[in-house]
């Protein structure tokens, strides 16, 4: 099976031009792998394609990768929301059982088909924006059981929407009201249940929440060294309200990628510089929760530490379901480029997920592609709340 | 005719109640006129319905207004926005020929299809969010030619897409590189412009920009005499970058309002208020300019000056299409509540461009509705980048 894309430019992402930009290239595939990208007046008469694909104009990009969103749980903030801005503080909204407390336990009651059929919607309204490739992090059910049942949740979204999904356990995501002043007892338990999980296919990789108001560096520590002995890959949040050193705690154990970053010190910088860990930004939680201190770019870039950037999606901090308004949020909050920022969504996204295969349109990698009616790729971050119309193909098969 | 929309709950957004709220509505029109709103199980057993519109769930609002758009130009300026972000300064690009120049450069030599094309696929975006009114106002072309133009072009968006459009004429937007150190002669040109646009019916309204880098205050008053003298309304780009008492120039004509008002003081609020001028908040402007500094949103309540938001869309400042997203945007960086912020976007909308026939889903006002695929219209505010599906009536006619 042979395909050739063409008539519309072509943004590679490989980082050996300023987008990699062909004003008229074409695509060609064979068997859902890349083959050849190049001008269109240079396609290879070689061979007989079995589809054509012409594009009308608009811009080929490789099809966008959202390395970081906590996409299944139950029910929604939108009413606290409105009640913090109606002056009702945080601590009333906590005292009355709000907050990350209310997400856990709508997650708890809620069934397995309503949590699919609101994951599910979620992931359609990424791939509207371009997403082939998301992660999906558990941490709102914080029993074994409910953790466990986000993660099926989560390998169905993938398997429903042709988007490949990447699961990531993050029973570390929140102390549960059972185990309230009893943090270690809890991490006690969260390393019994990695190791079921495993057997069962369920994770891709492990993360925590490290800071003040979660999880210790002790305690992470303890879970990414079982997450060590199982083989599976680490992230962590880290540093979004403080510097705890919990980039560098990540980088020790070769982690995928640090995640917030706000707070990260010089020594975080070198420690993830040096272990290939990529700085995955979230500018959609920065904007809702109107932070001011801004992650480190300038010093990111310097130390070559590669940057990702990513929705975030979950209920409490960042409610947004466009990847587009992220690249936007990603230049004008954290003064990213448009190329960077969309580097970002794109080669950077699929690093810090650990996929090579995937995240540039390069010779051998995966035909993932995403098409907008666009002139350029640098319309993606200037025109906000606009969502061009868009096509996404998953290793040469279009979704719908 | 006469139509029934049910199988929904309904926000009336009249301010009698919290978003005029009914679980589960229903909603009679005649010939495009509601006569009857109220509680599903008390729809008026009276009369036959032509027609019966079943929601099957959502919310039904009062159609958008948009009371603030610059939606006719042609180019745009993605490529200023990522040089910018490369770090190349204002004045650099400004000596290029950027900024409003290129706008208007790009308008002047855009041919009336090209202008028309633009205006329209925008004009769309903003309705597939529930947008049934709009304002669009003239400002990039700055020669009588030109601006009427693009007060033609705006006129017929409306006969293509069915929505409402009143046209603002805005000659007094930027001062045109011709008329380079004569800012006085310019206006004397603007003076004897607009009673010839009037004559062709093209202007509802006239607004000017009150600032020191664009016209003084007694610069704008000969515009606004001239506009009295014509019996049109007034409207101004007010206290945007500094207080030079544009709002209480504008109240004193009797203005429908005063935007962006960041540096509106308590003489200005005085005037607005006595004067019943709506305070039309941009925060899409706001947040892409990177402003700090907040409009007296406090006593702006305080005093009753009436409160309307909206996208001023135009590519050099807010070049974004979603209506929803500025209704996010004012809660969470100006500070409405969701349902002042959805106030804002209707029933204020209508009140900035004095149309007092729509805005609120009341008796005796044009059927123009929104109907959104959410549970309450906070999710307006919270979710963002979410965009529900939607459909619109204007005057009980499903646009398409
Ligand atoms: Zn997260
Ligand atoms: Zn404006």
């Amino acid at each position: 099976m042979r395909q050739l894309w063409r008539g519309a430019a072509i943004a590679t992402m490989d980082g050996t031009s300023p987008w990699g930009w062909m004003a008229d290239g074409a695509l060609l595939a064979e068997d859902g792998r890349i083959v050849w990208v190049g001008p269109a007046d240079a396609v290879p008469a070689d061979a007989r394609n079995d589809e054509v694909i012409d594009l009308h104009g608009g811009v080929l990009l490789p099809g966008l990768v959202d390395a970081h969103t906590h996409l299944v749980y139950g029910g929604d903030r939108a009413a606290e929301f409105e009640r913090r801005l109606q002056g009702i503080s945080y601590e009333q909204i906590a005292r009355e059982g709000g907050g990350i407390r209310a997400t856990v336990s709508a997650t708890r009651s809620a069934t397995d088909e309503d949590l699919l059929h609101g994951a599910l919607r979620r992931a359609r309204a990424l791939r509207a924006e371009g997403v082939t490739t998301l992660e999906i992090k558990s941490g709102y059910g914080l029993t074994e059981a409910d953790e466990a049942r986000c993660l099926r949740v989560a390998r169905a979204v993938g398997a429903a929407t042709g988007q490949t999904v990447r699961t990531t356990a993050l029973p570390a995501h929140a102390l549960p009201p059972e185990y309230a002043g009893r943090a270690d007892d809890y991490i006690d338990a969260v390393c019994t249940w990695l190791p079921r999980w495993q057997a069962e296919g369920l994770v891709d990789a492990v993360d925590a929440f490290c800071e003040r108001i979660a999880f210790s560096p002790a305690q992470v520590e303890r879970v990414f060294e079982v997450a060590r002995a199982l083989g599976l890959p680490v992230k962590l949040h880290a540093e979004q309200l403080s510097d705890s050193g919990g980039a560098a705690l990540a980088a020790r154990f070769g982690a995928l990628s640090a995640d917030h970053l706000e707070w990260l010190s010089d020594e975080g910088i070198a420690a993830m510089a040096a272990a290939g860990t990529v700085a995955v930004l979230l500018p959609g939680a920065f904007h809702f929760l109107r932070e001011t201190k801004l992650p480190p770019i300038e010093r990111l870039r310097a130390a070559g530490v590669p940057i990702a950037v990513a929705t975030d999606h979950n209920p409490g901090s960042s409610p947004t379901l466009s990847p587009l308004l992220m690249i936007h949020l990603a230049c004008t909050l954290l003064r990213l480029t448009p190329e960077e920022a969309v580097a970002g969504m794109t080669r950077e996204g699929a690093r810090a997920l650990g996929l090579a295969d995937r995240g540039t349109l390069q010779p051998g990698q995966r035909a993932d592609l995403a098409h907008f009616d666009i002139d350029h790729p640098r319309t993606l971050a200037y025109a906000f709340g606009q969502r061009p119309t868009c096509r996404t193909w998953v290793a040469g098969r279009e979704t719908a």
